[in-house]
């Protein structure tokens, strides 16, 4: 059986999450790919522990100050990196020093933030590409929605024409909220805020950049993009007024905050802005904490996708297919089928 | 560049729809895969062509009687097979020797007939196993339509507790019909009949048979259950009534032909029967010639996909789609990953 080590940077909701399920998951990694697979290394931005023998669940609860970053993963022996740290597009985050290193390293990577891979996306590709590296990102790319995945597996072969995603729960909850209850944005904000549905600052979300950023991201690493935030036009929902409201109210449509990308002649085209939907679109019925994708090629006509997994469980989920998807890979480079699909 | 050598057997629509895209995505082929692929043998069931240097579209016109059957294949040299043929779940219809043929002498299969996947499934199964083909079903489970995909790739690592399918476009059409244009089954059927959209002996369609098939292939090769025809619960749309169709417009609710699977304790139940959904479900919405799949997990929650591609193309693709995986992954065995997915 092989030894693989994983460590995970980034140990908030989602990095422990990722830690306890791939820690409940090893029974199937025994199984399925004749794996040993060690939690060798978790760092926040502080504090962190490390055992080359792997650490189990009871030690996460005390990790020990300093013990952090990219030198410190390096030293922990670590042959998978999982990054799960705060996201900033703008600078990247902490995220970027632990990508580099990483994929620098040959090391295989397993992103959850998008920050890092917004702001140096190709870069950070070309690094992987260059050093051999696998960089998988189905935690960032929308989570437990497949996207990249559809584009990757599922339409293998055809051409990619169009693409529109609702990627963001926190304007379903609003626009659910002024369509249904009748409230105005500034009160559906207060509303979402108070029951934990929206940030202090709503900002990312409200104003399209956490769409935009995923849609980036399935550009760039499903389509083999180089967008840019600045390539995109983005607006957000702030400024749906309620005469918008009454309107689509009365015409029976269905507002979302849409992603949306289209590619004529190799050249890619995206924006996020607000759509519209008749009731008889499923995209009408993509609510709350749902996300959808619909993907439109040359020969499998439309094919939409829709996901609802609980958090931070589901985003777990993402990161941990990620990693068995490397270790099918792995074997198959080592020459032997073990663990791969049928 | 390596020369890769692929048979169709079974050459009426879908076998010729396949054949026409195999040959005109032959440039991507060379830039993806480093392959020239060659289409070297075609055959139906009493006529064929062969050719080791490759068939070119114009000449798929005019088949030669009498060059036909598992052997033709075999001596025509190709290494992939598809397979195309009229499908009959009951005795296999004439897919199974052709299957049987390739998948004892190790080659690779890519399967889009039904018949004989649901009559023998577990036995081609371990024969592929045990022989070190990889066997490939994409256009029998339900063709562009992701079913299998989302099992083995998309959701990988998770638990599938349940799975609910709407995999049959003809009674799709004849419920729509019979809620939204208020005609009795038998008005129904003529008039779907009348436009093409049903067959002359619809049984397999109305009486639940081609969605059980299509169930039974998911179960069977999606998850590595040991399914038969006996094993499920059939129940078609023939015996709706006009009062079930009244109850059902009052309440809000739309019938769909479903084929459903829960797992539970590893038992796997599965039946087909009519089910209904509020308006608010996706699945309320797909009607006509889409088709949708929802499998519930125990770490991402539910995942729905819906497919509406045009055939014969989108089963052509689909067929194609399992071409590259299988390019994919002799590329990864023989050590390099050239055309690889990210």
């Amino acid at each position: 059986m092989k030894i693989v080590r994983v460590a995970i940077a980034g140990f908030g909701g989602v990095g422990r999450a990722t830690a306890t399920l791939l820690l409940n998951r090893r029974p199937r990694y025994r199984q399925v790919h004749d794996a040993d697979i060690r939690l060798v290394a978790v760092c926040g931005s502080r504090a962190g522990l490390a055992d080359p023998d792997g650490l189990e669940a009871g030690r996460l609860e005390a990790l020990e100050p300093g013990l952090t970053g990219p030198a410190f993963i390096e030293a922990s022996g670590a042959d998978i990196l999982i990054e799960a740290g705060p996201s900033d597009f703008r600078t990247g985050g902490p995220g970027l020093a632990y990508l580099r290193s990483a994929l620098s390293a040959g090391r295989d990577t397993i992103v959850i933030s998008k920050g890092a891979l917004v702001h140096s996306g190709p870069d950070l590709r070309d690094l992987a590409r260059s050093s051999g590296a696998m960089l998988k990102l189905s935690g960032a790319a929308a989570a437990a929605l497949p996207t990249i995945d559809l584009l990757e597996h599922s339409l293998r072969g055809c051409e990619v024409l169009e693409i529109e995603g609702i990627l963001n729960a926190t304007t379903n909850y609003l626009l659910d909220a002024m369509m249904n209850q009748n409230l105005g944005f500034d009160e559906a904000l207060a509303r979402a805020q108070a029951g934990g549905f929206a940030e202090a600052d709503p900002r990312n979300d409200t104003e399209g950049w956490d769409t935009a950023s995923k849609l980036i991201l399935i550009a760039n690493f499903g389509l083999d993009a180089d967008l840019t935030m600045d390539d995109l036009v983005v607006e957000g929902i702030q400024s749906v007024t309620e005469q918008c409201i009454a309107a689509w109210r009365k015409q029976r449509l269905v507002p979302k905050l849409v992603g949306s990308l289209v590619r004529t002649d190799g050249a890619t085209r995206a924006a996020v802005g607000v759509r519209t939907y008749p009731m008889t679109d499923p995209f009408a019925h993509v609510s709350g904490k749902n996300k959808a994708i619909r993907i439109t090629t040359d020969a499998m006509g439309e094919t939409i996708a829709i996901g609802s997994g609980t958090e931070p469980l589901a985003t777990a989920a993402a990161a941990l297919k990620d990693l068995e998807h490397i270790l099918t890979a792995r074997a198959a480079r080592a020459g032997h089928g073990s663990g791969g699909e049928a």
